[in-house]
């Protein structure tokens, strides 16, 4: 039996390992192809380690392909797969190399081709100091611009384009090489997708105390370049001085190959797959990773959401499936978590905006209290944010900001989300407290209280 | 209509805050009698104020007496209940400062005399330097004694006896103060009714490693005095010397005056009530805190856990239900947390050792983890175990050991306990990742996965 792995990341990998885990070499023959160079590696801590906080590109990459290949998964760099014969059950893939191309047949297929920065085409300028950070090739292109080459200055404007998570983490890498940077922003406050627009205030001021330029309701018009570089980023307001600029809009599925192969596409744009990762309508045929689309539990809506840690879950639950064995992988909450110097802001569940689309009519209660009781050396404050169903009371998200100690609370409320708990029931949570961990009411619970008066008042 | 609530701290001033809350002082009259000088303070700060973190008695008190009467309160210090009279409605305190008695009419009466020191017979001496931890007048005596008084040299080495959580914190506190500490627990291992076996290994070697020497096994036959002062700890290896002795055996409800009145006890000693946190049988009487006991809600037991965050949600509870709302306390967990030196401990649901004393059979799974991605800076060891109920994977319980950031992540895992969630549900959820914050796979994730695997496997 043979099983071929389109993409060597979170997903792909995880899915091969565990495929290999369950079956041996001697019965299940495992080929990945992987464009890059790299595999198993964390995407997430490319900005880390553009800011200096990580000081090895090695320290990211969690399997090597060696190490994949003593396990028995025989992994080919710079192969880019072109084609999928699903009739036939083989795939084409091009050595990036050489430019040949070589044809392997399949029992089982795993997609898990991840996703791209999104680029408009105004920013399509190659070699010209405009970046995505995606991939660890990203990463080593923009630490060969910072670093400059001998041959032109070292950067010392950059600007970022997009204020989401990816965003707000380059803006501050930047800041942290010592250069000058701008962060624009089309919503009216960073994190404008990820959090309400009082907490991505809050956000703002810790942009701001970095001493990084934001701009917020921004529009790009296009990139200036000047002998083959990035001079400056254009604006209805006026052109931004810029020796590298840094485009942090989100990313896109890649599911070029299996759209023409005639996989499934959702709304999103990702591939449809079934609970257990299988893609939807095929036998054998499987995906994982950014490039699928999944269930949000709360509304029950297609979403897209592209991150390790579901990457690294769905490979799993693929591979575990190929191996005979059976897990499923339900959906998410929206659950994610990030910080800006020492700032830590995390939500679950549904923002204000998300509950309101989704059509839910809610109310909100909002708490400032602190990580440690009151009285115990290093209480730091930090505010939580509950969003409740009308009526019901059912908790649709959460919020976090704080400094140290807050923001991973999160994970307690996104237990109550995905549970699908009451602020009421809330009330009464056995949580753990002791003064150095927490106030004797925590601050989940006097925002759960005052969540419930809410709910009864509306 | 007269409220009167026997208790000033934590659960009776709940209970009373509550009641003003909902009904003015036109329409409530409220009574409280306590038999110390203060209301509303935080006893689980008192180890933390000995060892010098917290520097001021009054950080401890979150709402002073006074407060409260300004509140409409009329907080009785300095008076010890002596009667309840269920028949006539009334209650008789002694007036602590002239003896005299005073007796008191209620319509309802919130019974909240909290607990006391278990204190065996051999320590009962006074002013002799053998100390219970639980008022704040405990913790004057305390720091009074190791201050000395001009009359006598200061303490130089201290027994605590009890490794439970008072006895650990208290014993810190003592070497914050610069004594020599010797800890004596009866169990194989510190903590040894809080945390499996291995774990309390792990808060023993935390304890040696400030510098207190801890024996375990151990058995205590009294002390010696002389000249009215405790000069040593009798054990059947001999004499340890001492100047200060902590009792750290953890407390009894103090329920004589209820059981005399007639209020019923529970198998644990302390007094039954309904989830409303009525007393069970009986109309306008209520109890609330750790004179209480109430359910364990996986096993289904009385339980008596006298925690402060219990008792501010029970006396909110009766105070909303006195005052014509509706709440209720449904049970406990068994969740808690503390420190020793920078070590973090915390437990929820139940060990193995209650698993299998309330007839489980189960299996366990303990992971060694990191709390941020092993590259990110400041990651430190944390060690996840899960006990999971044989064949069904219900989580009964679980521990948390590790260094800054891991003990607080145990409120997940309550929530896990609290919404009887299977370890391989558990595998699915959707917690917060980010690499400041967590590995991709947090490792209450890869405990999920091992547990799952372990029941699989049983």
């Amino acid at each position: 039996m043979k099983l071929v792995v389109i993409g060597g990341d979170a997903a792909g990998m995880s899915a091969a390992s565990q495929a290999r885990k369950r079956i041996g070499p001697g019965d299940l023959e495992i080929v990945v192809f992987e464009r890059g160079r790299f595999t198993s590696y964390s995407a997430c801590g490319i900005p880390y380690w553009i800011g200096g906080a990580v000081d090895d590109r090695d320290a990211l990459i969690a399997r090597s392909p060696a190490e994949h290949r003593k396990n028995g998964i025989d992994v080919r760099l710079r192969h880019d797969v072109v084609g999928i014969d699903l009739d036939r059950r083989f795939v084409v893939a091009r050595d990036l190399a050489d430019g040949g191309e070589v044809r392997e047949s399949f029992d089982h297929l795993v997609y898990a081709a991840g996703a791209s920065p999104v680029v408009p085409d105004w920013a399509r300028v190659r070699d010209a100091g405009v970046f995505g950070v995606q991939t660890l090739e990203d990463g080593d292109a923009i630490h060969a611009w910072l670093d400059g080459s001998g041959v032109r200055p070292h950067p010392r404007r950059a600007v970022v384009i997009g204020g989401g998570y990816i965003g707000v983490e380059m803006a501050e890498a930047m800041i942290q090489r010592g250069l000058q940077v701008t962060l624009l922003e089309k919503s009216p406050e960073p994190m404008g997708k990820t959090v309400d627009p009082e907490i991505g205030a809050m956000v703002r001021e810790a942009i701001s105390g970095l001493g990084i330029e934001i701009v917020t309701n921004a529009h790009v018009d296009g990139v200036e370049t000047a002998d083959g570089r990035v001079r400056a980023v254009v604006t209805p307001g006026g052109s931004l001085p810029a020796d590298i600029v840094v485009m942090g809009l989100g990313v896109r599925p890649n599911t070029s190959i299996a759209r023409d192969a005639g996989l499934p596409l959702g709304p999103t744009g990702g591939l449809r797959t079934d609970l257990r990762m299988r893609v939807e309508g095929l036998e054998n045929v499987w995906a994982a990773g950014d490039c699928v689309e999944t269930r949000h539990l709360i509304t029950g809506r297609p979403v897209h959401v592209p991150l390790g840690t579901h990457a690294n879950k769905q490979g799993r639950v693929a591979g575990i499936n190929i191996g005979g064995g059976y897990a499923t992988f339900p959906g998410v909450i929206g659950t994610a978590v990030t910080k800006v110097c020492d700032l830590e802001v995390a939500r679950t569940g549904l923002t204000s905006h998300e509950a309101g689309q989704a059509g839910y009519e809610f109310v909100t209660a909002t708490v400032e209290s602190t990580s440690r009781a009151g009285y115990y050396p290093g209480a730091s404050a930090m505010t939580v944010k509950l969003i409740a169903e009308r009526r019901t009371g059912l908790l649709l998200g959460a919020q976090i900001v704080g400094r140290a100690e807050a923001a991973k609370r999160i994970d307690a409320l996104a237990l109550a989300v995905w549970n699908k708990m009451t602020v009421e029931e809330m009330t009464a949570l056995d949580l753990s407290y002791a003064p150095p961990f927490a106030p004797v009411w925590d601050p989940v619970l006097i925002a759960a209280r005052k969540a419930t008066d809410a709910v009864h008042a509306g």
